[in-house]
């Protein structure tokens, strides 16, 4: 495939984005934006395709009003246009791993028998003691792609965004009523437009130099 | 800003993408192309700013030759034009702290006083001793914010990528002299051009239905 995007397009994206943290609560995405940003999020790579993760997107404005002291009443939780939780699993079993193989049997239209060595390789990673010991982490850092792929999509489309890990998970978690669906809340992100009085949208970009980031051996 | 790009060509670059088994070994990003890649991961969104991270590409052969029995002779550590290695630091001090206040400070021109209740929230999170519990799995999980805008733009720009969990943190460690430097190896990422023979560049893209994925309350 050639490039879809000029590099110089790209970089024009991801300076233009950053965290937005007024938010026009009159402004919604259009629903084509928003089908396809949930797109993105469906598409995001996870390890060995897991995905051990739930995205809950909060629409109610009464749970929205209910998740705002615990997130250091950041206006962002009910000003955003969306505001999206990205929920982890807490525990990796045989039947996350047999689902799974279920699904790439029926996608790929092959038998579940054929895939004894993928699912063998998943279980000896993940259902081993220390594989169970490092699962939630595990399970957490995924939802990271998935948001970093959320930031960059979102910024091409013109849309603004805020990560945000300023929240008391538990909290959240018994609000969403994730503990009995074996999830819990790692990080969030508020989709949306500016503010025309966001004073964050002008400041000068801070980030180290290329150089002291990057290292070539 | 309006869209850099439609939701028809965000969702061709996702679904184009996947994880490359096979590269060509004779095909190499060019410059322009890798130039823009960094910008990328320089500009990649991290908690309070503070880029706990720091990114190794190998380019020697001879060092990638070392890195391959250590991640299952998965043939792109070799074989890709360029081998990212993100690797998170593993503790957060005041010295982490008081520099990147500093960087803000030039970078926006202003005193490293004014920065003071900002520097203070981060010390909050970081130092306390539950926060220096946190910190290492904390700065890992940036690192795949920077992995999935990475994959993203890989994909606009018509580039391959293979993010890679499958290796021996600390045999890489070993070989790149991470811990001297206060880092360790997270996560990594081949970037280049599939080969044309990789049967997995066809298979049909396996996810979980959105509506199981995403929940709307």
């Amino acid at each position: 495939m050639s490039a879809l995007i000029s590099e110089k397009q790209l970089l024009q994206a991801l300076q233009w984005r950053y965290a937005t943290k007024t938010f026009d609560p009159n402004r919604k995405l259009p629903v084509a934006t928003w089908t396809v940003l949930q797109e993105a999020l469906a598409l995001s790579a996870s390890s060995y395709g897991l995905q051990p993760y739930q995205f809950i997107v909060v629409n109610n404005p009464a749970t929205r009003a209910k998740l705002l002291p615990h997130s250091w009443n950041q206006r962002q939780v009910v000003d955003a246009s969306h505001f999206i939780i990205f929920a982890a699993r807490t525990t990796m079993t045989d039947v996350e791993i047999d689902t799974f193989i279920g699904r790439i049997a029926t996608v790929r239209g092959t038998t579940k028998e054929s895939l004894a060595g993928y699912r063998q390789m998943m279980a000896g990673g993940l259902l081993s003691e220390a594989g169970k010991v490092r699962a939630p982490q595990w399970a957490a850092r995924q939802t990271y792609i998935a948001l970093g792929n959320l930031l960059t999509s979102a910024a091409l489309l013109g849309v603004d965004a805020c990560p945000m890990e300023g929240f008391v998970p538990v909290e959240f978690d018994k609000i969403l009523g994730l503990p009995a669906q074996g999830f819990t809340a790692v990080v969030c992100c508020a989709l949306g437009y500016r503010s025309a009085d966001d004073k964050y949208a002008t400041a000068p970009k801070v980030r180290f130099p290329t150089h002291e980031l990057i290292r070539t051996v």
